[in-house]
């Protein structure tokens, strides 16, 4: 048995759960190794159970190398979840409350003996997930690795004239090219005022000359993702854009140098936002610092005030601070970091950053 | 207001509803002509609002051009939408069950007073949705043209050596040059016996001489999808692979031949699946006949031996028989038709099918 699976089987004893019914599909790859797809996992003592239908079970088999029972749904999944669970004699089942839709949870409860507990379960995967092996974080950074590459490439692709949707078209090209299943989210081309934009929708705008390019792409390896995004600049530089700049790269070294096991996840957010509040520009950096990374490209742990949480050895997550002017410009630098036994590793140091 | 805004203010009476929280992206679009992400959308006859991040405040207050009141949400969205609710003084709110998951169902109820009532509800605006307006039809036969030159193209860009997923990253660049916002999904390039995988995932195989590449692309054009499926061979033909791709073209024209308003779904399944059956291939087509097409790529209407609603004009849908030899090879021929009053107009009939 693997060792998640061994850690999720740990967690179900605590919660006193005999099965847990896994819907979101980084769980199930995960537990599974496998790049699951539209299918439920049924984790048990008694069996593992993989249901799909007719155009994923042969790859499932081949794929789950006895891991599990592949079940092919034809009619309803939820009547055979709950055949399935009555079958194995569970009592006190699990689902992923958050992942579960409202009317699929009504479905499998309809189909079940009364006896049968259906008990609401949060992060109890997502948790474990947070914690990188080394198999995962040789993808992960082989993952950065092909960004990085592209990130470099593109850079001396692009120039005034060129759209912003054939920067993202050559960026996708080249992954592709080197490795990468695909792109681990829609690649984002800003140029100009679009980068004011957190998250702007690559069109077909052309880059002018004098203006700032943000690019933001992540790449899927192996089912492991990566996220960076890099601000270039075409032309001759204004004050105003330098200037806001070093404010956003001072922020993320001095969140960085902060990085190390122990220290709470709340406070790394607070030291890159106050600094760039100190700046004069708190009321232009909206989001939170970053997010966990892995089979997912936003998973848990997330960088925000909220979190009060505790870094650990073998976390990785994005940086980003941000500035955006409306209708002006907007600047975000993204890393991606792994937290190590003395601190922080970046996964990106590769990639200049020097304007 | 707005078309669809309007009907689903009449299906909301239908229901004795005074809102409806909506929160598949597909429907807001749908609802809002913005083209959603990341949000949860309030209908209602006193305000529609739309609830969103920081990430994606500006573009909304932008793009929704005053059709409806944008709300950041900063700490939990679910609290937002319950104040939200009771601000309003909603009685009756209906919500999409099938896609609102178990604990943000929870968290909604939790945050409201206990005398307003939250409604499941299903398939609210998907029923509206089959039925495509002509400016949807636009949009749609848009993706279908830029999906039918990419095939043509990369029809002469196959050749033995290329590696799958080499092919896949021309066709991504190709649409990207051709107007397209982007993929509509991971596109399918399966050769030799991969192709046997009804949804393989391209891969670093290279295509050999002497064998079949099947291409299922779908490119999103302004938020509408494209998806097509052709099936191309390399150097000799082999008679096995020519019977059954007769057979699958076959099957696909008895299928189509039958397409006209006020038949039952249903029934043109069962003429695809008959013809194959009897050509003794039954067991190896496994899925539906196909499915709607428009702000997604599976939609309604599902065309399935259990769907016996009838055609009617302004639907648009997939028509994909196939035959899956397993370890030998896959045929999947599929287009995409439009129900016209007299009958069905193939929106990729520019696309050739001859081997």
């Amino acid at each position: 048995m693997n060792l998640p699976l061994r850690n999720i089987f740990l967690k179900l004893k605590q919660e006193k759960l005999d099965g847990l019914i896994v819907s979101l599909p980084a769980n199930i790859s995960y537990l599974t190794n496998f790049i699951s797809r539209d299918a439920y996992f049924l984790v048990s003592k008694k069996r593992n159970v993989y249901f799909t239908d007719s155009r994923y079970t042969e790859e499932a088999r081949l794929g789950l190398f006895g891991a599990a029972t592949v079940k092919k749904f034809n009619g309803s999944v939820f009547k055979l979840i709950a055949d399935t669970l009555q079958e194995l004699k569970l009592k006190r089942v699990g689902f992923e409350e958050r992942y579960l839709p409202f009317a699929e949870h009504k479905k499998i409860r309809e189909e079940l003996a009364k006896k049968i507990e259906l008990i609401p379960t949060h992060s109890l995967i997502e948790g474990l997930r947070k914690i990188k092996s080394e198999l995962e974080l040789e993808k992960i950074a082989k993952a950065a690795e092909i960004t990085i590459l592209a990130l470099k490439f593109i850079r001396k692709f692009i120039r005034p004239g060129k759209k912003e949707i054939e920067v993202a078209a050559e960026i996708e090209r080249f992954i592709r090219y080197n490795d990468a299943l695909g792109t681990a989210f829609e690649i984002i081309v800003a140029a100009g005022a679009n980068a004011s934009f957190p998250h702007h929708r690559t069109s077909e705008r052309r880059i002018k000359n004098h203006e700032p390019v943000l690019i933001d792409v992540g790449v899927d390896y192996l089912g492991y993702k990566s996220d960076l995004t890099r601000v270039f600049f075409l032309g001759k530089i204004t004050s105003i854009f330098k200037r806001t700049y070093d404010i956003v790269l001072a922020a993320q070294a001095r969140a960085i140098a902060a990085i190390r096991p122990g220290v709470a996840i709340n406070k790394i957010d607070r030291l890159a936002r106050q600094y760039i509040a100190e700046n004069g520009y708190g009321a232009f950096f909206g989001h939170g610092l970053g997010h966990g990374i892995g089979l997912e490209v936003h998973e848990e742990p997330h960088l925000c005030a909220k979190n009060n949480q505790r870094l650990a050895k073998g976390m990785v997550f994005t940086v980003e601070p941000a500035i955006y002017l409306p209708r002006r410009f907007g600047i975000r630098i993204e890393d991606m970091v792994l937290v190590t036994r003395e601190g922080a590793k970046v996964l990106s140091d590769d990639l200049d950053k020097s304007i």
